[in-house]
């Protein structure tokens, strides 16, 4: 997200556009990440178990990404045109679920929504939150085709970092005692 | 898995080789999948929290993924070329959890490696069961780049169906009742 963390409202949706998945990218991608003929080969798709070809998991989670990482970039230019200073968003440490509900295929106009569901102060890194993000996509039949829940970082506009704090951070470029404190943060 | 179910060792550790991260390939797929700077441009991420460019996640997830097709994939051909027929998987149902505990950067060569840290019957589709796959990542210093925790099918090879499944299987063929018996397979 590139509002500030205090900014950031739960379970309001944010819609991140659509993408048309056409057989030749889901193909180019498979080629290269996913060689199982259901993703490659329009041909031998017909006798899988999906009567045809369908996109890669990872192909379906890469685009619903590129859809988020666009509108953060559209929302944080924004702020810019309305006089604000965007929020930062560091990087993600990881996902916490994948699900592919219904395949994807050629064709498929699949729309992708994000919401933040939780959010919460950093225990590890001072003066950053942590979002926990579901990123949704769903098909013009109204299908869910993906859900991820994914875990982000984002920066608190207010905080001021504590005296002790800084003097901890300071101390870590001290020779000797500082990489044994670094290892305690 | 290219092996049946039945004979699927938990703890035995499957290594996948290793991959050279390009800085190319590392800028062409986040070109098309996650255009952040510290992903696409050498010059700007060297003022990102990374001092340097590194891989998108799902860069990583990807190729850690095809590493597994080929592997399961040589397994196969392995096994056919002694004589005895693979087993059988199915499509994935998803992904538990994906981890980056530390960035790829460009000439890392990462070595991944499977584990089935457990097994059991599907609950909702017979003849089949479900493998927990955890797929880690290593770069050549010995650290943990990648640790995704995955779910997928794999096929019994002694299954039978009961005579009840198998009529009831055959009922979802017959008009009217057919769509309802299926609503709750």
């Amino acid at each position: 997200m590139t509002r500030w963390f205090e900014d950031i409202v739960l379970d309001e949706v944010f819609s991140l556009g659509s993408h048309n998945f056409e057989a030749d990218d889901m193909v180019r991608f498979a080629a290269l990440y996913d060689p199982q003929s259901l993703h490659t080969d329009r041909e031998a798709a017909q006798h899988s178990q999906f009567g045809g070809l369908v996109a890669s998991g990872w192909h379906i989670a890469s685009v619903a990404h590129r859809k988020m990482v666009d509108a953060l970039f559209a929302e944080e230019e924004r702020l810019r045109t309305l006089g604000h200073e965007p929020g930062l968003s560091g990087p993600s440490p990881g996902v916490n679920s994948m699900d592919f509900p219904a395949p994807v295929r050629p064709g498929d106009v699949v729309s992708f929504r994000l919401v933040v569901t939780n959010k919460r102060h950093s225990n590890t890194i001072p003066g950053w939150g942590l979002l926990f993000n579901r990123l949704t996509g769903t098909n013009e039949q109204g299908q869910l085709v993906y859900e991820a829940n994914l875990v982000g970082f984002s920066k608190l506009r207010d905080y001021r970092m504590p005296w002790w704090q800084k003097l901890l951070q300071a101390l870590t470029r001290v020779p000797i005692i500082g990489p044994l404190l670094a290892r305690r943060a």
